[in-house]
């Protein structure tokens, strides 16, 4: 597929560079042209298959789109990118957190089922309503996506989203990188996604190190 | 130890039906003491080792309470034991949900870190000052509870708190089950525990059954 990703971070940068050695078409955006490859996180240089170019520009030839900048970036980056993401499917991997790990305070507030916190990608939905948004690649850490396999077997990808031909997108994304991927519902549902990313982030950082991840287990 | 479990349900059931057979002494605190052991759910009669009394008696015994009721009964039930709790290690097993699998919105106000929606551990916490709240045994199902173990191995069961004794008591208290715990943190971190388990529960129902289960994995 052709790929477009938004912020080339540990996250962008790794998730791009194992598509593009799969033989996927990957374009990072970066903010300035300048810098070109070196703006990409990871080791050595880009793989064959990927490429820089400014957000519009690899948002437009892209066929899904995949958002990894920090959460204080985002209505900026969708403001530039928005004209191009019609009918697209946007792959939100972001993580609405300030300080102290804890949720957005920005994101709660009344609607029709009372005061409640709301989803970041729920928030990045009404501001790009023409895009598909799924929730996914938020739950774990850029390390586990350069290698999601554990002794017990790959770690679990959750996605969430409303429409089905994004989310069967984002399925076969995660499902390429060797994740486990599950539907975890509605686009609704990525409020719990963003809380078990909170969980990964404090279970990391908090001293378990960044070696660990999630499973969904079946009998 | 001696074990004190408000809430004979499915779940309270079960955790004090195990705990009884592995040596522990249990009591459940039931509404009605004319209903007598069939206010306890679970297959055939009481194990050797557990009785039930009315809720103020069963907390009064106890070294540690477990509470397993439906989030709407909290308020009410807490108010009948207070007076025994003090000191004491509450385990907290609820999940603050309403309708349509959210989250209570009761719970989201305003605090010194801005709008947020905080646990139901730490209102219970608020409205229990004295006693030492630890968050666990609410993010996997009761069928879990009875047998933990999967193919790859024992679910992980989360606990956060802010008392370490009562956190070592939850721990030993999930080990004993089978469960590997795991310490999620502080009691502020109970508010990823209960997305945790509005995950688990929009899985169960939306699909895939109740023989789900979370594994924290490491490498």
């Amino acid at each position: 597929m052709r790929i477009g990703i938004i912020g080339a971070g540990s996250v962008g940068g790794t998730l791009g560079r194992r598509w593009a050695a799969l033989g996927h078409q990957v374009t990072f955006g970066i903010r300035h042209a300048s810098e070109g490859a070196s703006a990409v996180k990871g080791d050595g240089p880009l793989p064959a298959g990927s490429s820089v170019a400014l957000p519009l520009e690899a948002v437009t030839n892209a066929e899904v789109v995949v958002l990894a900048t920090p959460w204080a970036a985002v209505p900026a980056v969708l403001e530039g990118i928005a004209p191009a993401l019609d009918g697209k499917p946007l792959l939100d991997a972001t993580n609405p957190l300030v300080a102290g790990f804890a949720i957005d305070p920005a994101l709660t507030g009344d609607d029709e089922r009372g005061r409640r916190t709301i989803s970041a990608a729920e928030r990045i939905q009404s501001l790009v309503p023409r895009a598909r948004v799924v929730k996914v690649f938020n739950t774990t850490g850029f390390d586990n996506m350069r290698d999601p396999i554990y002794p017990a077997g790959p770690l679990t990808m959750f996605y969430a989203g409303d429409d089905p031909a994004a989310k069967a997108v984002a399925r076969a994304l995660a499902a390429d990188l060797g994740f486990d991927p599950v539907d975890a519902g509605p686009l609704s549902r990525a409020r719990e996604l963003e809380h078990l990313a909170l969980l990964w982030i404090s279970l990391a950082f908090g001293g378990m190190g960044r070696d660990i991840g999630f499973r969904l287990e079946r009998r």
